[in-house]
């Protein structure tokens, strides 16, 4: 756990230039637009220690799977978003010295990340080439212009003696991955040109085994100065545009570079990828920065309109929501049906850039609050889209109809761990239980009677296959799987799995009596499956402990040895980096909540004291070694009424990077699991539920808070709710007036 | 399935070309002396599909684990047995043309491998440069010399014509892996030279990044001809000497390549080594080919005067089991206690030529009874030498004592999927069985009342571990292993692990018992060790379930769905070719038997009935695809009097390479299953046991045979057991007088 930067309730802000700190600051001041995006990396260039890293949504490369022993029904390759030309790239020499933070040590240094605006600026004094100079960057990912980047750089000669400048504007093809293996590159170069205020490189993902898209990427840059433009250079793999000249003594000089992107997942052809580079170069040549920046933040605050949370009397957690806000729509914010939500966005390249689960579990909930509905409905119509990479992964294990991917760009699952790929398929419930609960929450039936009946009934029919009848119990069960807890794997009849297994057989048939003739025939559901769903609906299996009357994770668990965590010595905490995998698995402890997960998602069809039971069981166990665990913890302790532990959970989870609490910001932030704050606040202090159509309220004041604030989008309507120490209210911002329930009194909203 | 070689009691012989079975049939001739051994490919070149391979014992690669996501414990690397420089080269031309079978069709061709001499020999005629040409190769590797291989080829001309031959004698050092990642190679080459008669090339394994020895290689060759020797070749990885001239027309001539190989195994420094290929080059000198051939065969024929078995009426049978027990004796003879019985021996890249549990289960039963007992105690010497890898496995899953590895070179577990890693430590029990069995056979107890003691000991504080107390059952348990059946993993209480664990705690706490103060005082068991063991013993959980009266496998094993092999289409099997992973896991079907394994290390502990309730129920649902599955099933259904199940499965295992049964021969032969049929006729058809130091044979006659006699050996005498339609007859055929049980009588051998 580390804070490096400032609290403030807009910025993410620091002073203090600490290069041991590079790779965490690199990602806490990512900016991205959904399209694409970038670390906080220095355009000047640095020598020592860094991850630069450009990434474009939807560009990934299928990395070939290596396996010691190959299991049938192993995905043939792991997607990866892969690191994209390096298009910031702005070296500056002083008098033939190279600006270098890695040589010349920064003073009055400072680094910021404006959420209000959407900016990142850096501002820092140092002596290079024997003169003392002043250097300004501003940055940002322009949230209006999808193919858009600005950079700004103020130079200013403090020094008594004139300089000698030099700015390279470059677009660099010799960028590398982390995690490749043996150093691969996954670029070619196709067309290199430089000439004046431009420098365009075209590049293209090298060819793979496995028959997925190639990519190609056009990137054409425009800079603007007053230093006179000397040379251009074009190498194998870069382009660039060279201005150079003096700078008198106490001025300043800017140098402004726009970069436009243009892939070929728009466009047909190479021919109008290309045009659409100039197109866009010419048309916004005629705005200047401040025209362009005034645009971006004028989304930005449309944005934060329809969804800021105000906190008062707790610095550190407004920062940390506006925090989580912030990045989470930087990385998606519903306008292209083809994207979704990667668990580190572009902010690394852990878990690939590539779509989980968590987008159903944790980011829908979040988006159905703070956007519009379109924006959850298109990562709906994502997995519907999908569907046919699901037939694929449901093939290759053997079986009938959907299942979802664990890991995937384009519908195929490519993860290979097999108690992943096989085993974790609990996704699949995932998906089906997020189709009702968009439903639920916005009232609009058009997805779940039309594309929505189609991905249910081929889930269930998944399901119905992977399901088997036990003689010995007369019940049916799921063996052999990986419920969301990982620190058990390979187990039989995870509670967790099996009812969200029979949840969704139950939910297909009720929406299936629902679908018009021409739906119905479409999906040709037999009256022979109906009757074999309900008959699974009737007679599946659920774990269940008479003794301490709870539900058991799974088969297994209650036999483990049932040692509090709170018993394990602290230094062997966290167990993943202390403990060898064996351990773990045997182990009571778990990783995420398993049976607290499908608590959540039932949450009204359980009473207080099973809640209780269950939820004081398990917490025992809980390590919260995913970062998606403890702001469901969170929500069910206030439902319950334990409002320090589900203020506990929430402050674990609302500055799990601005703190660092994982020590692991440094390989990039945890997109996906950033909605927990905003969940915890809403779902769980404020305890909103939707009840047939109706928003609840339940809300209590966390002890450390003067009050706290937020809007709510709910069926056509903006809702403000207020908790302070008096109580709660709520206000219409807009839309027609409705009844809710607040705190147990229904409440006319006009 | 396929049937390549012809049957013949002492030959696996073909006088059929066949290019498209090239693979297999040199994995078929494959010759070997424990020390080093090569697959019987075509020394003078063969330029269409091929597998070469050179091999070395004791010598190997750590190749780097690479693994998509880490997890604490795994094994940092992979060990693999590395194809070896090849110093077989003998490419030959006539008239300027290379022989090259891939391009010269041959006829009189014959492929002989004779089992009672050790020796492979090629013949054939094939057009060559225009003439027609004879050739005959004959291959040996010397049983007496362990570093000398022998070749000779003679060649005719049959045409009316002098031909112009050239003949090279190299050592080619550019050779690969066929399972390295990326085309790497992993030998440098240190020295090179070539004049006359000799070339020596000296090699070295490239460094490695975990500490583990690299090797050095000296190999010198010795090549005699009445061909006049024209030039040399110095390359950078080849050397070789040239021999060119004239063969008449109808004459024949003679080229004799002997190889010596050192390697720094066995000395101390480089100098050393070169010393000694140069001394034994110079001290083999004065033997002729002839010579050398001798001694060689007669070493073979002293093994089989101890070891052979004769059966009449069945030639296929008798040949199986004799290519068995040469393949076996060729790849282990325990001359070299360093050195062990991987599972393909000499002949094959797969399993990396690595220590598996094999040698105890299946290898040391045979050489109990075919060997001297230094042997059998040799092999349980590498696992005592192998103690301080065994305590680094156990530290590195968090746990006490030794684990052994499931593969090994140097006792450092180096395979890396978890499941069999961290979980398969029912191997642990069969390293402690092993001295078991080794003590109850040759009533030797000089191993297990010091050496022995020692490994106990250790492997029991390892168990004492890793089981855990349930609260619930009140019973100790063992959660998260993988036992022999591979096709159910990560289970809990795998019936046979458990019985190994608690069988090795009683069995160790017997020992205790018996070792003299010395070794007591070495091993420190605390009084409270030996309770604690004594309380797991009592209270150790074995599975029972009390409808069937049988031992199930797993704790999930009965709510599988139990639907017998016999009803599944026979175009999905093997399973492992058709199904899924994740199918195979849920499916009740057993790989290997697990059970009926546990049932065979304690024959006599099981009433007839339960074995034969425990053998209906599993048959049913054994597949039998590990190599290592039917041979036990065999001596079960031998024992149950099921006799011609007992036979069935005999078949499937005795034959295994020979008709290509499980069709990968081609990669290299089963030589770890080799031992099945041996066990099968001695312990199965002969009824074979020890009892309290007495031999009990109970033998039946299978239907098809005439008879069978077989040689064991038994504390100091050799014994030779008849069984024909009359009966069964034993004979003391050297060492002192004892008494057996021959088919319920009491019987003095004189």
């Amino acid at each position: 756990m580390k804070q490096t930067f400032d609290i403030a309730p807009w910025h993410v802000k620091t002073t203090k230039w600490s290069p041991e700190d590079k790779r965490l600051q690199e990602s806490m001041t990512s900016l991205a637009n959904e399209n694409l995006g970038m670390r906080g990396f220095f355009e000047e260039g640095y020598s020592a220690d860094k991850m630069e890293g450009v990434y474009l949504g939807g560009v990934w490369f299928p990395d070939k799977t290596r396996v010691g022993w190959w299991k049938n029904g192993y995905p043939k390759y792991f997607g990866k978003m892969i690191n994209a030309v390096n298009f910031l790239k702005l070296p500056i020499t002083v008098n033939g010295e190279a600006l270098d933070l890695a040589k010349q040590t920064p003073s009055d240094f400072s680094l910021d990340l404006d959420m209000q605006r959407g900016t990142f600026t850096r501002t820092f004094t140092a002596t290079v080439g024997g003169a003392k100079m002043r250097f300004e960057f501003v940055r940002f990912v322009s949230a209006v212009q999808k193919e858009l980047v600005g950079q700004q750089v103020t130079l200013t000669n403090l020094s008594d003696q004139a300089v000698q400048l030099e700015v390279t504007s470059a677009i660099d093809g010799d960028v590398y991955n982390e995690d490749a293996n043996y150093d691969e590159q996954f670029w070619d170069v196709l067309d290199r040109q430089a000439s004046g205020q431009h420098a365009l490189l075209v590049s293209k993902t090298k060819p793979n085994d496995f028959g997925t898209p190639q990519f190609t990427v056009a990137m054409k840059t425009t800079t603007l100065t007053a230093l006179p433009h000397t040379t251009d250079h074009v190498a194998d793999k870069e382009v660039a545009n060279v201005f150079a000249g003096e700078l008198a003594p106490q001025t300043s000089l800017t140098v402004e570079k726009r970069t436009v992107v243009a892939t070929s997942r728009d466009f047909a052809t190479e021919a109008e990828l290309l045009a659409r580079v100039d197109e866009l170069t010419t048309s916004l040549a005629d705005q200047s920065f401040a025209d362009l920046l005034k645009a971006h933040e004028a989304e930005w605050q449309a944005r934060w309109d329809k969804s800021d949370v105000k906190i008062n009397g707790d610095e550190g957690a407004q920062q940390g929501i506006r925090f989580n806000l912030f990045q989470l729509f930087s990385t998606y914010y519903g306008n292209d049906y083809r994207l979704n939500i990667s668990p580190k966005g572009f902010t690394g390249e852990k878990y690939g850039g590539a779509t989980y689960w968590d987008t159903e579990a944790y980011c829908l909930p979040v988006y159905l609050g703070v956007a519009n509905p379109e924006i959850s409905r298109n990562l709906l119509m994502y997995r519907y889209n999908q569907l046919d990479g699901a037939y694929i992964n449901a093939q290759e294990q053997g079986l009938k109809g959907a299942l979802y991917p664990m890991v995937t760009f384009n519908g195929i699952e490519c993860h290979n761990e097999w108690e992943i790929t096989f085993e974790e398929i609990h996704r699949n419930g995932d998906v089906a239980y997020a189709i009702y609960n968009y439903t639920n929450y916005t009232g609009d039936k058009s997805y779940v009677l039309h594309e929505g009946a189609k991905v249910l009934t081929e889930i269930s029919r998944f399901w119905a296959d992977r399901v088997h009848y036990s003689q010995r119990a007369n019940k049916y069960m799921l063996h052999g799987v990986t419920g969301p807890d990982e620190y058990d794997n390979n187990v039989n009849n995870d509670w967790y799995t099996n009812l969200l297994c029979q949840w969704t057989l139950k939910y297909t048939l009720e929406v299936l009596a629902e679908v018009d003739a021409e739906v119905a025939a479409d999906l040709a559901v037999t009256e022979d499956e109906k009757r074999h769903w309900k008959s699974i609906v009737d007679n599946m299996y659920l774990p269940y402990d008479e003794e301490r009357r709870i539900f058991p994770e799974n088969d297994g668990f209650m036999d483990k040895d049932l040692i509090p965590v709170g018993e394990i010595p602290s230094d062997q905490l966290p167990l993943n980096q202390n403990w060898s995998w064996d351990k773990i698995l045997r182990s009571p402890y778990v990783k995420q909540g398993d049976v607290i997960q499908g608590i959540w998602d039932f949450m009204d069809d359980f009473t207080p004291e099973e809640k209780k039971r269950n939820f004081d069981f398990y917490e025992q166990f809980t390590v919260h070694e995913s970062s998606l665990s403890a702001s469901v913890y969170s929500v069910i302790a206030a439902d319950i009424g334990y409002e320090d532990k589900a203020v506990e959970m929430y402050e674990r989870s609302a500055r799990l990077d601005l703190d660092n609490y994982n020590n692991d910001t440094a390989d990039g932030l945890h997109i996906t699991s950033m909605t927990g704050s905003w969940i915890d606040i809403v779902q769980g202090f404020a305890g909103m539920r939707v009840r047939d159509g109706q928003l609840h309220y339940a809300p209590f004041l966390p002890k450390k808070w003067d009050s706290y604030q937020f809007r709510q989008q709910f069926r056509g309507r903006v809702i403000e709710v207020t908790v302070d120490k008096n109580g709660a209210k709520a206000e219409l911002i807009s839309g027609e007036p409705l009844t809710i329930d607040l705190a147990g009194e229904k409440l006319e909203l006009k």
